[in-house]
């Protein structure tokens, strides 16, 4: 029988979710795959919330200073559960040092500090497990290390935030504008008090820079993913969207322009019919292209704390088993890659005009498009009953960098009551 | 460098897809998992069709005897593409016995002689790769195996047969009755001359025999699944399930309940709104429930050559590496499931009725269903200029057993016009 050791640093949302399957499964998992999994040592600063818990696990420690764990001859396995990238660095890096092998839920850390911890994982010839990171219980980062290997990715889509997702549905299903909509999220405990994280797609790039890393061999520093959130997005943009047989998503998107990849973050819309289009609520999902194999995509729960601490485990299991076999640790270390600019790629756009209601409205508007070489595929004026009147025009595929110059120069015309909306349209996928 | 040197044997379809790959990737996958491909042999019966390719593989041997392949010491893994049952359950044991890992796509020959192949490799302690047996391209069984190891699963849907998928997608975007659909499905390609073996559920249940038994690590006898074609499904039902809010498709399906496992391959409505019902055309999906992850969703192309021929390499990759570590035999040979009767779960029922247009007929019907304890939730009878009258009626939960019954009854009713037409309502998913 094999054994592996685990020291567990965290036991909150996920932390404690781990116990729990720890305790429900660990026999099924020594029939299933002739592997023990021993919870050795927990650290944590509320251990009166786990005490109940742990009584499950007689031999296990509980300590108050993650030092004693990473440092422990006894511990193969250590699981960073803190979250943050201060202490969580540390306790990563203590354990490497120490040759445990290291499991972490953490895209902050991941996608902020990967490449040193990565590089310091290879010199010990350890494995960092990090399936938690992105994208909750959808074994996604395992599918595209492994079961896509063998192909070579075009384009990778997520909607990787549960929270966004949650408000967007809810806009459209609810018919509220964005500002309701997040105040349900954050009643419901979907949204934090402060949601700037998730709802500026902070969090999205984060995973984004990660998944495409992997999915492309090729480093995506966060820094270089254009980031858009979704507070900006009105109900009736929304609205307009379901007209038009569209449903706005915020995407993470990584994309082969030639040599160069597009990264970016931003709320755009998507067929209706698509299936990637009707992944709802607090729901996560990840739409591949690749050369051989895609399209393809992968549906689940992106948050949670069983949902989450089934892919620490899952990692435990597989990693676990690596270890014990010897295997050489896995490459994360990717050269740089090289970003295209803003403006590499051609999509259509929708825009939205408020303006007066006057005859000259729409040939002023499609001049100074034309003007930047932008053509109108079709427009919508609904009837209005008073001032101002929303105007939508969707365009033949233009460059951002036009869209953006011609919104500048419209947004000053006299006729125009608010800053005009422009959204891409992903309708290739 | 490690090295694995590849027999290929059965050079159609997907064999021909395998070389393209080869040919096109191995230089990366030496570069990015340290492996070296190396095709030493194919087999074909028709070696000018892949002579030319061949010549990118100067040191390839073309054999027509596929014994001097599987006997050859110099070969590491076997890659059985020649479909069917007799020749290439021949090749799988003549290989295995000869120490080779083997790589089929052949789920015909794992779900009917699976524990006799999988007992013959863990004697050998070798492994047998089946990735692309199931659903082309996508990773489902890696990702049931490893990906999603930690969980137990409640539940796994599949729409597994593009074929069928694509008649269905086609009666109802084009207003076609399934005869009509079949024909633009054979005249592209998408359906045999003799369309029996997919669109009576054969395949369906050859592929849901094979994952439901990875699932569940019980054993799902093919023999066990209960089958039921699209053959009887007609416009009408799909125009009628469109109205209502749901989609035909057929699903192979196999469920806990309790200790019992409900294993079956059926055309049932789901909701359209659920992104599993925006499965369109030829590609497939797996949708799942599980303890901790799901409900959770795989999407892909169920077949093709790349596709396909993806999902073998993807296996001659995770397989080769594990061959050269030592790593011990995949355990795949599970105990038998105990099946649970057909009327075991409650579901609620579409029932269509052809009758003549008289007052008395609602009673009628409702009486008999009354009479078997099964309750109506709506009725729909919409106005017709000339008889007969289709008459729609979706129940409250009921047992397959007591529809049936009531069925039978009604049918010999005098204003009956055709048999009448039941399908399950899987509205929980």
């Amino acid at each position: 029988m094999e054994r592996i050791r685990i020291g567990l640093i965290g036991a909150g949302t996920v932390g404690s979710g781990v116990i729990e399957i720890l305790k429900k499964e660990s026999i099924k998992y020594r029939e299933k795959f002739g592997i023990e999994l021993i919870l050795s040592s927990v650290c944590t600063r509320t251990p009166e919330k786990i005490r109940k818990e742990l009584q499950s696990f007689p031999s296990c420690k509980l300590e108050s200073d993650y030092q004693k764990i990473v440092t422990d001859p006894e511990i193969d396995m250590i699981l960073e559960l803190v979250g943050g990238t201060d202490i969580a660095d540390s306790i990563v890096k203590a354990a490497l040092k120490n040759g445990k092998t290291v499991i972490t839920a953490n895209k902050a850390l991941l996608s902020q500090k990967g490449d040193e911890l990565f590089s310091l994982a290879r010199e010990q010839n350890l494995e960092i497990g990090m399936e938690a990171s992105v994208a909750g219980a959808i074994p996604v980062i395992r599918s595209i290390k492994s079961g896509l290997g063998s192909d070579s990715f075009l384009s990778l889509y997520g909607i990787l935030n549960g929270t966004t997702n949650f408000i967007l549905s809810k806009m459209e299903l609810e018919h509220l504008d964005y500002s309701e909509a997040l105040r349900i999220a954050q009643d419901l405990g979907f949204a934090e008090k402060d949601p700037t994280f998730d709802v500026e797609g902070i969090d999205t790039a984060h995973k984004i820079s990660i998944l495409g890393s992997l999915a492309f061999s090729e480093k995506i520093p966060l820094q270089s993913v254009q980031i858009e959130g979704i507070t900006k997005i009105s109900g009736l943009d929304i609205q307009f969207a379901s007209e038009l047989g569209y449903r706005i998503k915020l995407l993470g998107l990584v994309r082969k322009l030639s040599h160069k990849i597009e990264a970016r973050v931003q709320p755009v819309m998507i067929p209706v019919k698509h299936p990637f289009a009707n992944i709802m609520n607090e729901m996560n999902a990840v739409y591949y292209q690749t050369v051989y194999a895609g399209p393809g995509m992968f549906v689940g729960k992106g948050a949670g704390a069983l949902p989450t601490a089934s892919s620490v485990v899952s990692d435990v299991l597989y990693y676990g088993a690596r270890r014990n076999k010897g295997i050489l640790a896995e490459n994360n270390l990717f050269p740089q890659a090289t970003i295209s600019e803003a403006n590499g790629s051609l999509v259509r756009y929708y825009l939205r005009f408020t303006t007066v209601d006057l005859p000259g409205v729409l040939s002023e508007i499609s001049k100074v498009l034309g003007d930047h070489g932008i053509s109108i595929s079709s427009v919508r004026q609904n009837e209005a009953e008073k001032e101002p009147v929303e105007v939508v025009v969707i365009t033949h595929p233009a460059t951002e960098e036009n869209i953006k110059k011609s919104l500048k120069i419209i947004d000053q015309l006299s006729l125009i009551r608010h800053t005009s909306v422009a959204i891409r349209l992903e309708d290739k996928l």
